[in-house]
């Protein structure tokens, strides 16, 4: 496996390549060029200051005579945890909520409309190692939990701030930011018996799908400080808890960038999630995630994307970095020796179009902000080529479907 | 895009790159490495005088205390038309026959179980022309078309006899052939009043979806001319129009080396395609192709890859190689000029695996065979890692698709 210092396959390509050859080297990998933005200077003064990586690619669409362009900037953030794993609970929440706010001010100079951070976020990925404590106490009311108002509040304030003077010329953001959530006795959750819950055990034992969540409480319109103007921020924080489904479906968020959707992390293994957040009208959809190379890094590239090309949509892949050490061992049912962490998270965000163009990704092993404007004029424009949502034979899928999960269902099976 | 005679993305990585990189370069892309077969001199010799590209490339599988390995070799046939598309028809059936005869006589040297040549192989793929004349004229009886005895007889013994002398130790084959099929007049196809027909526009228009279709009078049983072993050559036909879907939703044909599905060209864009085959058993699934440059390449390394990922089963995809020239004019809707050709269809086909890794792909530019060695006790131990299908929400899944078929379904879209 790569060593973590090995950057990225980009930065690789463009080392050792001869232009022509890397040319298509490029198109082979990644489809039709995406055009770099040109960011403002500023923004990537303050991302060298940071200290994390900067990119942005644009996806265009052809011009169209009765619609103008639908472009939305899209922010990926990926970070490692600040603090070690090991640190009290508050100081690391703490620490998250300051790295992350310096990178959305610099989404928000970049004119970003929609931001994503990671899987778990304000936590390390503790869910490999099967314990509960202090773990669970990761977990936040959904409702006024410290990440819910940072999301609302200052973080909104910061972006909307800075993005009102951007090329978008749009003032409101809308954040994805996925949590643990803090169940409530009786308060509906699935499982209420289990008191504060938090995420983890979910990748051992499958079932997870945790769906996205919204709760009306978290739309809140407040004016804007300079402006006057209305901003909006949405906290999207998600019900999860250690082994309970989701039991919402596929929601899809009627934004004013486009329609959004979020498939989380070990989801995106799944075609016919994407599928069904496409069904219902997805023009973007994000998969926060946490993976590690051993397991995961050469389906990495591949699923995302493909979900792009089948659904005629834009899909985020977004996965967290560096290495996280644990305090205890704990072992990951690949017959290996106990260890105290999980293995390396390898970054590599990246976003993919329907037109099976993607960006380069992030790099394997920095804290980093993509930003990307999707012209979502391109969905269409994919679908009336392709043509797969008329062409899916979605009546016998779902007739098929529906005989195969019977108990006594008996595969199509031709014998010689 | 690429000039036809940029010959293949592995071979310029391999030029360029150092070998450490190489070999990281390599994992990213292509996941864990596949053991290079070691192929007999006498194929090897037989492919450069026959001017095709050979290579040979093992699956492997952890050993298991209570199953041996379950290999099987796949063969993955792609090749130009030896005569230009305004020769007789019969001269090209007969030209492609002898070529493709040449190619299997050396994957019998190689030890091939199941061979798979490229979609409508026994024709120019001419329904980018949207002409009927001569093209339909290719179509055949699915019972006894000379392409049909050409699977059954001269072919199946060709492997048989040498297959027997190989690694595997096992004389039977099973051949994968795309042809058109010859519709008979109240014969029970979904269109009987098509006539002959044969395939095509189905790209423009979508739905194609063609399913495998095997009658019962193609399986034959005779003597082994040397051994006396029983040997069985399966050749399977498609029913196919240009207009018609199929109607026999995903059958799995049980055959001694596994349980292998057909999904036709375009239908790998449709993940529940690939789907459905699995939930039927597929040990291995078979996209015979023909798709060019323009259009798709930077899909085709994602899709049946993906799908092989997803559903825990070896893809095996398989694309035309070379340019092909017809006499009258025609447009593809593009809003590009009518012209002559398709564009260049640019080979490259590949072996995936449910661990995500995959061969290289062969040529973008020769003809070419490309021999996989699949310990399908892969398939198993992958589900057991991974656990697709144990957590897969199916049940939901098919209701929510059952909803979204109807025609008063309303997308399920939460509004600010």
């Amino acid at each position: 496996m790569a060593e973590p210092e090995w950057e990225s396959l980009e930065q690789c390509l463009e080392k050792h390549l001869p232009p022509t050859d890397l040319r298509e080297v490029k198109r082979l990998l990644y489809g039709k060029e995406t055009r770099k933005l040109d960011l403002p200077s500023q923004a990537l003064e303050c991302a060298a200051e940071g200290d994390f990586e900067l990119q942005g690619y644009a996806f265009e669409a052809a011009e169209e005579q009765l619609r103008g362009p639908r472009t939305v900037r899209v922010g990926l953030v990926q970070n490692r945890i600040p603090l070690p794993a090991e640190a009290p609970v508050a100081k690391q929440v703490s620490a998250l909520h300051r790295r992350i706010e310096a990178i959305v001010e610099v989404a928000a100079m970049c004119g970003v409309n929609i931001i994503c951070f990671q899987e778990a976020w304000t936590m390390p990925f503790a869910f490999c190692t099967r314990e509960k404590l202090p773990w669970t106490e990761f977990a936040e009311s959904a409702e006024d939990g410290p990440t819910t108002r940072f999301c609302q509040k200052p973080l909104a304030a910061a972006v909307s701030l800075s993005a009102s003077e951007s090329d978008c010329g749009r003032p409101c953001t809308e954040v994805v930011s996925h949590t643990g959530e803090e169940a409530q006795h009786g308060g509906g959750l699935p499982h209420p018996g289990a008191g504060r819950s938090a995420r983890g055990r979910a990748v051992e034992h499958g079932r997870r799908h945790l769906q996205l969540r919204r709760r009306p409480g978290q739309d809140q319109e407040e004016p804007h400080p300079q402006s006057g103007r209305l901003q909006r921020a949405t906290a999207f924080v998600f019900q999860s808890t250690y082994y309970m489904e989701g039991n919402l479906g596929h929601p899809v968020f009627q934004t004013q960038f486009g329609r959004i959707a979020v498939n989380i992390c070990y989801g995106r293994h799944h075609p016919l999630n994407w599928f069904m957040y496409s069904v219902n009208g997805a023009d973007i959809i994000f998969n926060p995630s946490a993976t590690i190379g051993a397991l995961s890094e050469s389906m990495w590239p591949i699923e995302a994307r493909n979900a792009a090309i089948a659904n005629h949509c834009f899909t985020c892949a977004i996965n967290r970095v560096g290495k996280e050490h644990f305090p205890h061992e704990f072992t990951s049912g690949d017959g290996k020796k106990a260890h105290k962490d999980f293995g390396y998270f390898y970054g590599s965000s990246y976003v993919a179009a329907p037109d099976s163009s993607r960006t380069p990704g992030l790099s394997r092993t920095r804290d980093g902000l993509l930003v990307a404007e999707l012209n979502l004029n391109l969905c269409r424009q994919v679908n009336d080529v392709w043509n797969f949502k008329m062409t899916g034979r979605y009546d016998m899928y779902a007739r098929e479907l529906a005989e195969a999960v019977q108990p006594d269902y008996r595969p199509h099976i031709v014998r010689e």
